[in-house]
């Protein structure tokens, strides 16, 4: 089933279900005020979803038209917001911008940092930059929300914890990313708020692209209409989504509702943009201009700058399936 | 006023009014079901809140004994919990052991890092640890929910969003920080679970002890019966709650019902353990162990093992303001 949170004035919204094709929604808001109070109760709440839903597509109810831009984020405001390094790729072409030190532990444990989960952003909101000299970039990443997780859980334990998944824009501050890691207290500045698709879909109905934790659907992200990446989330894995959840674990419980980040995807590959109407691109300006730096001896794609327009979405058969997040740039 | 949240099997407890006693309290579950929902619409809630309290304090409603085992932390899962480092001496006693690098820029602007608020400890929880080899240890702060704070916030903005004040326990496991802090990523695995005292207390309840943005009051730390440390938390502060609100909200808004920590609080002295009955002492066992090496070549305070009890408050007239957090090691 595929599950919204609207807009209603209130900071958590209204979670309604979404029709298969994402063109009609029903309000859920009967079962479960929320989409974390559906977390909170999923044994009880997923299966009356999952029947309205049916309802739903089967046109027992008509629902009315479905506007991505009356989502809020699907948890507008969560308890916990992770994000993991799941592609080496990423980590390999920024490694030499970040000054982030020890290659080696990388690709034997996962990096994770705590993210700000207070304030997610909607599909359509702004990104808002105090500052254009920031260097504003996008990451484009597959995240899930998970169920309670117990400290120091299997890889069984966190592969049936996983609950939902969607896609979403882990904005970022490059020129602040060095000053937060030399701090060595994470990334608290140079990470403003995260963005989120309208639609969240359960595992089941992803079907077969959704298998060993991770999402075999290539992200599609264009920047004013030109496209820079559609790499393959599937592809080049270092740490699938039960990997992550299994070190976030190591030494503390994880609540219901938790969303974890697989990290920017990342492909391996020796483009460079523009890249090719079939080409896989990049999930982020950062790692297109360390390419550059190495082929051209400078970087040449500019970060965002004010009014730029980024669209990020999974696609499937052509059909953007968590509905596309598309965020214009603008400077408080 | 004083409030708190008390254990009724759901995941954010029912909230409480109680008695400036501290010896009795009564539901506020009619107002608003739950601590959160009453800083999501303080304005409204609160006089009512207040009401209530006069009511119970006036003995116009007899209310029930206040037992704090009964409590959880006064937000059971907050939506951010941010902890700063109001208190320069610890982070000049503890730098040589954490590996932080720039002392210049730590005095200029308070580090931060985003903790994890998913699952906050109630005061009477255990610290759970997998292994004891991961030198558990205690850090006694002071701690302000805060209403919602907008981007590039002002002294004056933020010093006016403090709702309410506790004192909390960042547990730390001191095996892991030199890890987390080489990784860059932030303090992950090495600060589990945060517990806290089960009374929050508005500012105007506090009276004279609560000015400047920081509590004049000495925090009392007892390891297993024994005086560890009773430093005042108004005194050798840095940089005040109004500074690290401000801090955390340079790139990015704060919502309702954030949680900032004032570091671990720690005066300038050239005592170590054990401390007079009238010593200042220290409020984390890796300040201890730091002076000891300098001034005895070792470390000799041994970090917590299974079976210790910490015993963590604030101390006015001989009365502890928020309660007590009182936990014991337990080995999962």
């Amino acid at each position: 089933m595929k599950l919204a949170t609207l807009k209603n004035g209130r900071p958590d919204g209204l979670l309604v279900v979404v029709s298969a094709d994402l063109t009609r929604f029903v309000s859920a808001g009967r079962i479960a005020p929320d989409l974390q109070a559906a977390i909170d109760d999923w044994q009880v709440v997923a299966p009356q979803l999952s029947a309205l839903a049916e309802q739903l597509d089967a046109g027992a109810i008509s629902g009315q038209p479905f506007d991505p831009a009356t989502a809020l984020a699907p948890l507008p405001r969560a308890y916990q917001w992770i994000d993991g390094s799941g592609y080496l790729s990423h980590l390999e072409r920024v490694r030499s911008l970040k000054g982030s030190k020890d290659e080696e532990l990388q690709s034997t444990r996962p990096l994770l940092y705590q993210g700000g989960s207070d304030s997610l952003s909607a599909p359509a909101d702004p990104i808002i930059a105090t500052d254009p000299e920031l260097a504003i970039d996008f990451e484009a990443e597959i995240a899930v929300i998970i169920d309670a997780v117990p400290m120091g859980a299997t890889r069984e334990q966190a592969a049936a914890a996983i609950r939902l998944i969607t896609v979403c824009n882990d904005v970022s501050l490059r020129r602040l990313v060095l000053d937060d890691l030399q701090n060595g207290f994470g990334f608290f500045h140079s990470k403003p708020s995260t963005a989120f698709a309208p639609i969240v879909v359960t595992p089941d109905s992803l079907g077969d692209v959704w298998r060993d934790n991770r999402l075999h659907l290539p992200v599609r992200i264009e920047v004013n209409g030109t496209l820079y990446g559609q790499p393959n989330a599937g592809t080049d894995v270092h740490f699938d989504f039960a990997d992550l959840i299994v070190e976030a674990a190591r030494t503390r419980r994880l609540a219901a509702g938790t969303i974890i980040g697989g990290g920017t995807v990342s492909n391996r590959h020796d483009e460079s943009l523009p890249i090719k109407r079939d080409g896989i691109g990049f999930a982020c300006i950062a790692e297109a201009r360390t390419v550059e730096k190495l082929k051209y001896g400078r970087a040449r794609t500019p970060f965002l700058k004010a009014g730029d327009v980024v669209r990020i979405g999974a696609i499937s058969e052509g059909q953007s399936v968590f509905g596309d997040i598309e965020q214009t740039v603008t400077l408080a």
